[in-house]
């Protein structure tokens, strides 16, 4: 049988309660499809911050390019909110992220339809929904240089950042967003801000030269500011849609909004090679942690992405992806997308009957 | 009786249509409260591009500086959408921000009981939202230097640009925003990316020094992404929003898409002293221009913001925005805000209906 090691960071808040539902869902579907997991746990974020000082120590950072997918539930919380930049939990998964080298952040933004009333949309324009958001992961302003604090030539006082992107990495990100949309329905979106910024003019050059290797892929652009109101406007227009890191930041949380079940959404992030991160794309709601009420299901279907991404174990990665849809066809609700009608359940219940299902 | 002169900028698109419905309501309202105008009407946009070669030509810029308040009706389309960057629509635009130094961008998002059905959110979601983006509209990513394209230092082609903000930059948009959020509810949210961007961590250390200013207004903090799904997930927790140029030109788009009224909607843009801008949120949609179909009460409501922001006239002002509701009252409706029931009117009628109301 085949082996993989996966790397499993727990993180902060929720994080713990739902990586260990996932981790049992992971373990059934893999016996049953023949496949051998072995995990390391190491810390990141503030849990790292507490126990090592830094938010992703070496070792964290070692364990995870040694494995073969890393599996993160979430970071963050008020306790680390004051804390100096070098020294907050993001700092540690933003130098995860590019110690990875994961440049492709694959966020689906799908409507089920058992779920669709958890919208703050109508109906019928919720429904349906299923878009792809492709975001730009280890450049742009997020890791642009120069950036600080200083002052500037009538010795002002200022902070600044620099968006910039190299052609390679324009182009990596548009291959991996055609592949994308390719394998869906065909239709690409590249969503810029190419009436105002050189680096979005630019953006929209490469992602032109790219879509000539794909012709059979329909490629559209869209500025920033008109995708974020046609998302609300009529979401069913997108298929697959691609972006730097800033705008994606924005738009897939946008999008997973306009689900209205953030609590059920996963995401991937890949590289050329080495292991990818798959993480849940909510935060780690300080709130409810450690009350057994959090959504394990995007942390499951984290899960599910990891195989098919990560480890190419498609089989298993369906398996999964099936027992989900199965739980909530029983009625099983965490709060978060409870409704009236429907069986009210915590997290480790809700692993339980996923479990049930696998 | 008082005089003023106004300068008018149709530029392109539906722009001739509703800014020569807007200046007859101006008109009326004026001989009605006793202020005299004058007006100047020059090119802007991609008519200057036709008409002179350049977006924004010396005289338009003289003219509008040397009047008392302008009014612009919509500029761009898809005649001049692949012109080079100094000769883009959009450039002009930002020229003439950039002249008046109109650096707060104020932008309501209303919901009207009589439009609530318009909004692609459920009406309980929608009911009730009055909110106001005050938008950073001369500084931040659209302006810094450096920017351009050029090579990174492995020879890679690359494109650029810089977000930076200095203090009395900052510094001056808190006030504006303050004092707006002292006159509406008394609630101001910042939105930023502080755990990320350096920019954002000096921004937010301002808005909290300027915040000592205005200790009756209750201040809060909020990630750019966040806000992008609270403005889904529940608007009417919005009162006033503060925030940079690029994030606010997407979340006032996004705000104003889930009104479902972009057509209704008008701007402020204000500097320290001299004229302000004044225009319409939506765009110069040239799909129906010259057709009468463009519905002209954004660009009425923007007069009637000129009137009161720019020149003091508050009765004026309100007798505008009563005429506006007024017509509504009455089922008068252009195509875009059309519902079963009501009447349906093209751009002039529903500027006649108006003048009626006046
Ligand atoms: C926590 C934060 C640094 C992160 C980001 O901005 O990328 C998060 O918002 C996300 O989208 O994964
Ligand atoms: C046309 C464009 C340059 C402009 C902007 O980005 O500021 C527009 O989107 C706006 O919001 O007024």
């Amino acid at each position: 049988s085949k082996r993989h090691t996966i790397t499993l960071l727990p993180g902060d808040g929720i994080g713990p309660e739902v990586i260990s539902v996932a981790r049992n869902v992971l373990n059934l579907a893999a016996s049953v499809e023949g496949i051998e997991f072995k995990y390391q746990e190491v810390p990141v974020g503030g849990a790292a911050l507490d126990l090592t000082g830094v938010p992703l120590p070496e070792e964290t950072l070692l364990a995870a390019k040694q494995s073969d997918a890393v599996l993160l539930g979430a970071i963050g919380g008020y306790k680390w909110d004051k804390n100096e930049k070098h020294l907050k939990p993001e700092t540690g998964l933003l130098k995860l992220r590019e110690g990875l080298k994961v440049f492709a952040n694959l966020r689906p933004a799908t409507v089920l339809p058992q779920l669709v009333d958890a919208s703050t949309l109508k109906r019928e324009v919720a429904e349906g929904v299923d878009l792809m958001v492709v975001r730009e992961l280890t450049g742009g302003i997020y890791f642009g240089k120069p950036r600080g604090f200083g002052t500037n030539e009538n010795g002002e006082e200022i902070g600044f950042n620099t968006e910039v992107y190299a052609a390679y990495e324009i182009d990596r990100i548009a291959r991996v967003a055609f592949e994308t949309a390719r394998k869906r329905k065909g239709k690409l979106c590249s969503v810029d801000k190419a009436n105002v910024l050189e680096a979005s003019m630019f953006w929209r050059k490469r992602i032109m030269a790219i879509a000539l290797e794909y012709p059979d892929v329909e490629l559209s652009h869209m500025y920033v500011d008109n995708a974020a109101m046609q998302l609300v406007r009529d979401p069913k227009q997108f298929d697959t849609i691609v972006t730097n890191n800033i705008f994606g930041d924005i738009l897939s949380d946008e999008a997973s909004m306009i689900t209205g079940s953030i609590g059920m959404l996963p995401s991937a992030s890949l590289g050329e090679s080495g292991p990818g991160l798959f993480e849940p794309i909510h935060g780690s709601a300080p709130d409810i942690a450690g009350q057994d009420k959090a959504n394990p299901l995007a942390t499951i279907l984290s899960a599910a992405m990891l195989l098919k991404y990560g480890l190419g174990e498609e089989k298993a990665a369906k398996r999964i992806e099936a027992a989900v849809l199965d739980t909530l066809n029983k009625g099983f609700r965490t709060g978060d997308i409870y409704s009236a009608g429907t069986k009210l359940v915590g997290c480790k219940e809700m692993g339980e009957e996923v479990l049930k299902s696998v």
